[in-house]
Order: C-alpha cells, then structure tokens, then sequence
C-alpha cells in the first residue's frame, strides 16, 4: 500500500513514518473502531511519541483522510487492470475476484464496515466515501460501454442498473466474507462467473 | 415492529415499555453509534428514568441483543410472504424490492453498518448477526429450489451461489442506498429484476 500522500513533511524518512502511522491505525481502527481507538494507541501501536505522531497528523480525522486516499490509490492499481480492449468482461471477473482474495482478512476489509457506519454521521467521512464510490461507479461504467463495443454485453440491458448491482454485490461480498465461508472468492469464482456472464451476455439466436 | 419478546415484565404495559427503549435505541445507536451511545442517553430519548430502563434491560448488549431478536420477527413476516408455490421468483423479486422500500431511511438501515462494525469485535454481536445471516441463506435457499421445481431456474446454476450473490446484492444496496441516489428501489426495480431472471431463468431453445 502507497501512502506517500502529502508533500510534508518530504523526503522518504516522512513517507516511511507516515506509511507506519497509517498501517498502526488501520489495525487500531479495524479491531476497536475509530471512536474506540485514541491517538494515544496510534502512538503506541506506530512505536512512536505522540509529538512525531502529531507532527504528521494532527487529528484522528486527518488519519482516517489519509487511509481513504491510500484506498484511492489501491483502487487505481485495480482500475488500470480493467483497462483492456477485448475480453473486457472476462477480465472484470477475473480482477474482481483477485481483489476480492486480496481483501480476504486484510484490515481494509475490516474497517470498510468501520467506514460505512461512520460516514453515516460524519459528514467529512461521508464526503470522502461519497467521492471513492462515485469514482468506481464511473470507471465501472466505462469498463461497461467498453464491453458494450465488444458485443460482450446486450444492447438491451440497462448499464446504470448493472453497475449499481455489481457494486452492491461487491459491497455485499466483501462485508459477509468474515462471517460465511460459503461467501470466500474460492467457493464462488467459477459460479460468480457463470452468473454474471448469464446476466449480460446478448441471447444467441 | 414488534418487540414484544420477554416474559418480564409480563403484560402490555412492559411491552409497550420495552417498545419505547429499542425504538428509543436504535435511534441513538444509528445516529451516534453503539459506543458512541450511553445508557444514560438511550433513558433521555425514552424519556424514562435509569431505575426503570435497567428494569427491562440491564445492559447495552441487552438492548442490541433485544434489536436482533426484533429484526428476526421483521424477517420473519417478509419469509412468509415468500411461501408461494408459483411464480416463486418473480414474487420474491417483488418482495424484496418491498424490504428495500421498507428499509430506505429507516434507522434500521443506518443500523446494519453500525452491526456489522460491531460483529467485527463483539462475539455476542457476531454471535447474532451470523444467525440472522444463515437463517436468511437457508429461507433463500428453499425458496430457490421451490423455483427450480417450478422450471423457473436454470438446472445447471449452482444455487449456493445464487444465494450468495442474492445476500451480497440486498446487503450492498441497503448500505449503500442513502449514498446514492442511482440505487433507489425505484430506480432499480425494473432494472433489478429483469437482470436476476436472465441470471437463473432457463434458457429457451
């Protein structure tokens, strides 16, 4: 995960202690939630003084900011991987469900839950959740028309809707994965596939 | 909802009692969130002094446990509605797009965030939430194959599958519902079921 995100303070000792305050927080965050979690146990879970924790975030909120574009620069890694001019469809599948493996017990899938409940009250959490889902939603999209082009996909679905599905299902997916094993990226991959091909592929004949 | 789920305090008058602190509850715990809820607040929006909230509810937990169990009557009524020996897909498409509607804006909705962030690292929360969760996948699970007996599914779809991927979707846009106005049921409805009956239904020809 990349974290080099802001500018100060620079230099890659900067980067390297903010990637470790990022990565404390994250598991304080995912075990105890964020209004269960004080700077305080940032500090010792990064091994460092509260004045170098603060030097580099000055508030919980200024953490949770920062874990949000680190997911952004994640998910972009993932959004190249659909940048493909044929097969579009297949390839989709194939980067959604090594993503959904990737996510498997890693704290990120922890506190998506975490993230969720709090951008409920939390208007600036709110707004940076608003904006990482809008983000996917329109890359998500074109991946669609593209496919569309290909004649992987019926002209007569709508494409709106579809997005809208496969989003809920990867919410879905990702947020029951820890409580159902018959929901692990194992179990499902060849009949997730299957499905989802069912669903858009244009009827022959 | 019903909440009448306790033989103590016996009589209308103590359910109507133990109605007034969930509803009182699970508007405390949406808004400001399980740890972020005192029960010093929840009396407050009850309107009712400590010695008789403690009288119903000894405990927070006590109180989330009573939500649950409230929860699982709601399902109970929706499961019901899915016992149809015809048209079973497309009546339960229709019921589901009704559970969406019943659940946009209500604090239960805001509520499922707050559970599954709390299922994470609370057993007895966890406990709760993967017995709803199998109590829904076994009621979908029979109600697809009462549809598959029916002809209206596919034989060569894997219907464990189908239910994860049916739990995943419900579970996705109900988080994700009051982020996005592309995924009102309104919006949806048509969309959603023609999408899920050429996911299972045979193909012809």
């Amino acid at each position: 995960m990349s974290t080099n995100l802001a500018p100060k303070p620079a230099g890659s000792a900067g980067s390297e202690q903010r990637r470790r305050i990022l990565e404390a927080a994250i598991g304080c965050f995912a075990s105890a939630g964020f209004h269960g979690t004080s700077m305080h146990e940032i500090c010792s879970a990064a091994q460092m003084s509260p004045g170098a924790l603060y030097r580099y975030f000055p508030s919980k909120e200024a953490i949770i900011e920062a874990i949000a574009e680190s997911e952004r620069e994640q998910n972009a890694a993932y959004f190249q991987r659909l940048e493909v001019e044929t097969g579009v469809l297949a390839n989709f599948l194939d980067v959604g469900i090594a993503y959904l493996r990737d996510m498997v017990g890693s704290p990120m899938c922890a506190l998506c839950a975490e993230v969720r409940a709090e951008a409920q009250r939390n208007p600036r959490v709110r707004a940076m959740f608003e904006r990482n889902h809008q983000d996917v939603r329109s890359r998500f999209r074109a991946m669609l028309e593209r496919a569309r082009t290909q004649g992987e996909i019926a002209r007569d679905v709508d494409l709106d809707v579809v997005v809208t599905l496969l989003l809920a299902m990867g919410d879905g997916l990702l947020s029951r994965m820890p409580f159902d094993p018959e929901m692990a990226p194992d179990r499902i991959e060849a009949g997730l596939k299957e499905l989802v091909l069912r669903m858009l592929a244009p009827r022959v004949g």
